[in-house]
């Protein structure tokens, strides 16, 4: 969530080499959550902030509303590994200023905001810290959840050959629907149960640049089909210099699961969908490592690496 | 950690009212750490935010100083419930004003003080979320903890009675302790080997707010002797208008661990300290609900609680 590409890379850099190895840790920076090992089974771990002014606007947005979408963007980590969440940590910086505007209601609808999503997924809000300063209203989650059985689904297990689905409708997010959205999590429990899942990550940067990342560390390609891209309505009502294909490959906080499956699954899944939310087979799995989009002239077109700035009022 | 005591109160209550409840928590908010069930034993977790300006100043304070305090701090909520840390989550609000003058030498060197005290206590720093912005630098971590066998050590099981201890020495902090202090993980794990920890508390408000703490959970009372208070150098070096005495007594950030025990349990304590620093027989649990000194004439006064603001400068 860095809008200075260089920065981000810098970032994560740093962030890698200051991770420790463990044999517990199976999947560490670089997934949706990390996947650690317990004498139980996998636990899930994954944390998100946001911050006044870069992911939220006040202005904008009701203090329940983004009291729901920072735990709903959690959730959505958790979906798209095919676990289930369980507990949550609050951390909160709110601004003095604000309170003193609005009492105690601004913390409480909040919280409200939380509570009705946690409440909607069995996720227990445990605990976590409060604080108030001068500055700009800050948000961090900090979920655990768990993979019944078996193994965690990753970014890197696509194969050529693979069919790749998402859920849902894509584009024009920012409309609103980035902050009512439904995480994915029953879905992706319910596609688990329907088959092996190989490569799973949620919509959060845009599709193409999403997909770009399970390309990366899956080692493969893709092809991708101009017909079969599932065009939101909000996408389709945008009027700007881009047209809403542009909108549903580009736009950031979707929040659907893109996956991929064997052939075979992926037909079963076309002809019977689990899901009472659309799922679209958009393309194909290749050898190689760019990402091309077979037009509905048949053209093939290299994508660049699109994707959302998550400033306020960026698509 | 709020300066304003009423909006604090009204967060905990927020906070209070928007935890679910389950059966597998067995503490929430109110102790160091939340406590969950698993299946193969008790998970903590726990959460801090730092604030710059608030928690921190960056031109008093390192980035590497920063970075291992806020490390230390959640460790040091784990060693309040006799666990073990495992895993950690660091998300991170960077300035972007202050990477344009240090590069990325800012994140490199947070990161490495994390990563130098996440290595002395075996903690994995498992992912988290990276963001820049104009604000303030924001640090949040989240730690998963264990405790290998039996319960947690809560706040919430102080007898009558019992002895009353506390590790190292105390006031201070403030004059460079509260960044280089070592979190009493190792010495919670070796109390709990030597006896029956009853209750226990990391002192981060100051000894007497977090007596009060154990006594309002517990339902008790206490008696302190002033002649068996641990000063610290840096408490009987200040020079102000309050005694070193009330420096120990009301200083926070010490980071030591103040627990009760059986006068059994604590008389063998007194015969042979199991730790490698100093313990402190300090007082007994009585029945009542207010924490009094005895004074070197033997006059007991009632204590208020003293407490430290937590914000930068204060004490």
């Amino acid at each position: 969530m860095l809008p200075e590409r260089t920065s981000e890379f810098q970032l994560i850099e740093s962030f890698r080499a200051a991770i420790g190895n463990s044999s517990h840790v199976l999947t560490g920076i670089g997934d949706d959550t990390a996947v650690v090992e317990r004498p139980d089974g996998l636990v899930l771990l994954a944390a998100d902030m946001l911050l006044e002014g870069v992911h939220f606007d006040l202005s904008a947005a009701t203090p329940f509303q983004v009291g729901r979408k920072v735990l709903a963007v959690n959730l959505s980590d958790i979906a798209a590994m095919a676990g289930r969440p369980k507990y949550a940590l609050v951390s909160l910086a709110l601004s003095r200023s604000l309170q003193k505007e609005t009492g105690s209601d601004f913390a409480g609808e909040l919280f409200r905001g939380l509570h009705s999503l946690a409440a909607e997924f069995d996720t227990v809000i445990v605990g976590g810290d409060t604080n108030s300063w001068d500055g700009p209203v800050v948000i961090n989650v900090a979920i655990l959840g768990e993979v019944a059985e078996g193994n965690a689904v990753t970014r890197s297990a696509a194969q050529p050959g693979d069919w790749i689905f998402v859920t849902g409708r894509l584009g024009g997010s920012i409309a609103g629907h980035h902050f009512d959205f439904t995480p994915r999590v029953n879905e992706a429990l319910a596609l688990r149960e329907s088959g092996s899942l190989h490569a799973m990550i949620d919509i959060s940067d845009g599709l193409i640049a999403d997909l770009y990342h399970i390309l990366e560390e899956s080692g493969v390609g893709a092809v991708i089909n101009e017909v079969a891209i599932p065009i939101s309505a909000a996408a389709a009502a945008t009027n700007d210099e881009r047209s809403p294909l542009e909108h549903a490959l580009g736009d950031g906080e979707d929040f659907e699961l893109l996956f991929t499956v064997s052939p075979e699954d992926g037909q079963r899944l076309v002809d019977d969908n689990p899901l009472t939310i659309p799922l679209s087979h958009i393309g194909e799995i290749v050898a190689g490592e760019s990402c091309q989009l077979r037009d509905n002239s048949g053209k093939l077109i290299t994508l660049p690496r699109l994707g959302w700035s998550h400033n306020v009022g960026g698509s």
